[in-house]
This record gives C-alpha cells, sequence and structure tokens, in this order.
C-alpha cells in the first residue's frame, strides 16, 4: 500500500499539525510505504519572494526530520527536486475537462478572496494529480478541503487510461477525519490564521506567554472543575497516555486546582515534550550539507518510482518517436 | 541574434511549406543562431493516436533534415526530449493572469469549431511562452495567426522580469509577410486543410494528378496567355532563377503554348527539384539510428542552453532551498 502525503511549507508547526498530521504521518511509515514531499511547486502560486520559499522550504524539511519522518524507512522528497511532475501535468492537461477545473472550489474561493487569478492558481488541480499518479500512488490522505482535488485526480486517472490505454493508478481518498481536534488557545480549532496557535518550536517565553492567555472559566479554586470544552484540560491531554489522562481528570474533579498552576505546568510539559525534537531540529538547521544530502538521496529515489509511470505515460502518448 | 522556429509535426510538407518556410528557415541557419524544433508537446493537444504521433513526428524530423536543415549549423530537436520546458510552463503559469489567456483568439477559434475544451488548448500560450523564453530567443518568426501567442510570450516575460528580477530576454516578433505565397491547385493559398496542396514527398503519379486538376483558362493555343492569377505560371516560377522565369514569360506571351504541355513539363521539373531530397529522405527513413543519434545529439545542445534560463528562473522563484 503506497501512502501519498504533499506538505505546504507554510512555516512554523503548531500543536494542531503535530497531534493531527505529524503523529499520524510517522504513524504510516510503520505499516506502508509513505511517499511524501514539500509541495514547493505549488508554492508558487502564492508566495513571490524566493527568500521567503526557500527558508520555508528548508525549515519544512528539518521539521519533518526533526520529528521523525525517516528516510529510510520512507520516501521524502523536495517537489521541485523531481520536475519530472511539471510534465505529468502537461500530459494529464491534455485529457482534463476546463469545466472540472472551472468548478474548483479552492481556485473560486482563493480569487473571491482578492488572490489574483493567475493561471497557476487555476491549474493547480492538475499539478496535484500528476504528483498523485506520477508515483503510482494507492491511498491518499485528505482533509475536507482537499476533497475535490482528489477527485479531479481520479477524474483524469480514468480519462487518461480511457484515451491512451492503463497508465496510471486510480488513487482512493483516505478522507481525514479530525481525529484529534486541537483546540487553539481561544478554543477554536487550533490553526494558523486564526492566531490561536501554539507553534512546538518556538522559544519557551512564546509558548508560556500563549499559555497563560488561554480562556479558563471561572469557577472558583475549591470547586471541581468542568472537563467539557476546557481548553486547558484538551491540550495537556494530548501529552498523556490513559493513565496520566485519569490522573489529572481526578485533578480536575476534585476541588483544589488552580488554573494559574495548571498553565505553568502544561508549559513544562509541552517544552520538555518537543526538547529532543528541537535538539535535533536545532542541530539540522546548522547542519545544512547532511540536510541537503538526504534530501538529494530522497529526490533520487522519488525520481526512480516516477520514471516507472511517467516512461508509461510518455509512451502511452507516442511522444518516443524512435519507437517502432 | 538567436532565431527560434517550432513546428508542427503535422505531416506531409507541401510546396507552400517549403517556399513560404522551408527555404527561409534554411537561409536564417547561414546568418543567425537558429534554434528549431518539432513541437510534439504543442501536438498532444489534439493528437490522441500514439502511433500516428510517433510517424508525425519521425517524418517531420526526416523532412527538415532532408530538406537541408544543418544540426551541426543549427541547434535542432524534438521538444519533448527536453522536458525542462514544461517545468518552466509551470513557472510561468503562476505569472500568467488568466484573462490573457481567455482572450487567446486561438483557444476560442479551436473551441468554437468543436474542439472539447480541453486544459492543455487553453494553457497552450503558456508551453510557448516556455518554449521561447527557455532558450533566449531575440527573435521569433511567426504568421499573423501566431501574433497573439507572441505577444502573450512577451507579456508574461516582463512579468516574471519585474516580480522576480531580471531573468528572461523579452522576444521581439519577426511577422512573416506571405514573401512567397504559393498558390494551391485551386487558386487559393496552397494549405493542406484546403485539399488544394502539392505535396512536396509525394510519389509521381499523385503530383501529377494534382498538377492535371490545376484551373486554367480557356485561352486558345494560338493566343498569348494570361500571366495574372496564372496558378500555373505561378508555381512553375518558384522552380526558376530570373533568367528562365524570363524565358517561361516568353512563352506565355507568345501564342502556340499548350497548358497541357506545360503540366507535363512543370510534373518532371517539381519531381527532378526534389529528387536529392526525396533520395535522402529515403534514406533517412530507413536509417532510424542515424536519425536518432542526431536528434539526441541535438537535445543535449537545446538542454545546455536552456539550462542557462532554467536554472536562473528557478534560483529567482526560490526553488533552490539548499542555496544561502
Amino acid at each position: 500500500m503506497r501512502i501519498l502525503s504533499g506538505i505546504q511549507p507554510s512555516g512554523s508547526l503548531h500543536l494542531g499539525n503535530y497531534f493531527g498530521m505529524m503523529k499520524r504521518m510517522v504513524d504510516y511509515q510503520e505499516h506502508s510505504e509513505l511517499f511524501c514531499f514539500i509541495v514547493n511547486y505549488h508554492a508558487l502560486t502564492s508566495v513571490f519572494d524566493s527568500d521567503f520559499l526557500r527558508r520555508q522550504t528548508y525549515g519544512a524539511v528539518c521539521d519533518f526530520l526533526a520529528l521523525g519522518l525517516d528516510p529510510e524507512k520512507s520516501v521524502f522528497w523536495v517537489q521541485g527536486d523531481v520536475p519530472e511532475v511539471t510534465e505529468l501535468t502537461w500530459l494529464l492537461s491534455n485529457v482534463t475537462g476546463m469545466g472540472i477545473l472551472e468548478r474548483s472550489h479552492s481556485y473560486k474561493d482563493k480569487t473571491a478572496k482578492g488572490i489574483p487569478a493567475s493561471h497557476g492558481l487555476f491549474a493547480y488541480p492538475v499539478l496535484m494529480a500528476a504528483d498523485i499518479l506520477l508515483y503510482g500512488a494507492d491511498k491518499v490522505p485528505v482533509g475536507k478541503d482537499q476533497k475535490q482535488h482528489l477527485e479531479i485526480a481520479r477524474d483524469i486517472a480514468i480519462r487518461f487510461n480511457n484515451t491512451y490505454g492503463d497508465t496510471f493508478v486510480v488513487p482512493e481518498p483516505d478522507i481525514e477525519e479530525d481525529f484529534a481536534t486541537v483546540p487553539g488557545v481561544d478554543g477554536q480549532k487550533m490553526s494558523k490564521s486564526y492566531g490561536n496557535a501554539i507553534e512546538i518550536f518556538a522559544d519557551e517565553k512564546s509558548i508560556r506567554e500563549k499559555i497563560m492567555r488561554i480562556k479558563t472559566d471561572s469557577t472558583p479554586v475549591d470547586q471541581p472543575k468542568p472537563l467539557k470544552d476546557n481548553i486547558l484540560y484538551d491540550l495537556y491531554s494530548l501529552f498523556l497516555d490513559e493513565r496520566d489522562r485519569a490522573a489529572l481528570k481526578e485533578r480536575f474533579l476534585n476541588p483544589g486546582l488552580r488554573y494559574g498552576d495548571l498553565k505553568k505546568e502544561l508549559v513544562g510539559v509541552i517544552w520538555e515534550y518537543f526538547t529532543p525534537y528541537r535538539n535535533e531540529r536545532q542541530r539540522l538547521e546548522r547542519d545544512r550539507q547532511y540536510v541537503i544530502d538526504i534530501m538529494r538521496e530522497g529526490a533520487r529515489k522519488a525520481r526512480q518510482a516516477a520514471a516507472v509511470y511517467l516512461d508509461r505515460a510518455r509512451h502511452n502518448v507516442g511522444l518516443d518517436y524512435w519507437y517502432k
């Protein structure tokens, strides 16, 4: 079972990313063939500052390596290191109806928000289809917002196979339920765009400030504390196994708990939990050659896998004019 | 001065192609740096039969080599052998406004004719811009129907340079006047789509049949023949130098000329004129390895030239995340 996942190089990871996605990714690589890549070609649709894109891409690479993405177990690369995907994008374009792209929600949403309507933004789903089909992925974990894009990829794969003969694996979606909804400091779902996120590689002071801002109810100290919709309880629980969670519950249900104390405790828990990852990340940030070598090797492996499907596609459309 | 020209692998060349375009091309390579390629990626927007595309592409290669395109003097390659152009297409897409593509005549014309509106058809001008900008072409000979596409390429180059810093040469058009309008057997401009074309590599019988079908006026044999709009005169003249053309004129202006005789004569002239090319073409058709080696070397040279602009573009948008 080959699972494919593309990751936006969108900057600082937060607890929501980590518990909602990263942990699952690390889990995938134990049972499946994980293909995981940083989508810097896609990022070009909205990032026009080259230094910023370089930093974000390199940062995302370090994040994932530090957090346990194992380049021995998985294929991990940067999209722009395997330009074959853009060639496949062209081949797919010729069996992609305009209607299906015009109906894309994300294009409509983005342009409605005032992002200039570029051809890159419009063609985004074709590049995404190429990302998937180039590696013969069986399953693609997608959030609800990406579900339509996977439908487009399936549609393109089917049309291509019908037009030119069997070429691609038609991928199945693996719709991600929010199996660990992580609340932000304001109680909404944690999201960078809501400004309510706790970044896992921030310095201790920033983490403390964020945690201290968490809204708590005004239950007196000598009363039991509510568990439901309690941000502090939900966040703390993320770091606990079943037994420790039960102990935390006890503390909430018995009088005497001070939210202020618990906040300080949580700061320590977060800080310590990520300390080994943070140290590894700092090491990677410094040891650029090591990271670059890893990614070069990742690109080589990705390219090797890509060649199977790209060669087949090139032959099936007739680009190999020397073939007889 | 670098001149770039893309050629559709659209099958049998006719006299109009030869005198209207090929001879000019061969001329270019004497004074300029000619970059000339067979556009099989573009052909994919309308050809969905792989064997047919392979044959057409290989045939176009043989045509141009046989007719004097000299791979020592020029860079001659098949588009699909240099997939870098598709990567550049993606980079350009992000500075290409949707409006400019939506206003493209050729897209509107093709879909109005009932060709299904695919994304490939729509994105065609971006690929064409990439064709031009990838090689730093100074001049692009374009027919009137391609003028708008060159405008789009210029617009994209300027936008890219403005957005990311100076990267590309902004190409100049070299609008082709019909400097040798070749009439077809019915008197209209010779064109494959009008069914009035005399194919230069057809067998002698087909050429004879075509020439015999030429419409002539009913001037009696013992009268001078008109020169104006005289298809036979115009076609014959293509093969003559100034002195011989004057002699032909004399024959028209004096009584006694039989159109039937002249037609037979013209068949012989055409057949003989193309005999060395035909022989060379047959040799190339057979000696596939020789042709493939030439095209491989052409692709290598094209790729080398492309690297200059592609590397610069990749750096200027920030794909080289390892750069510091």
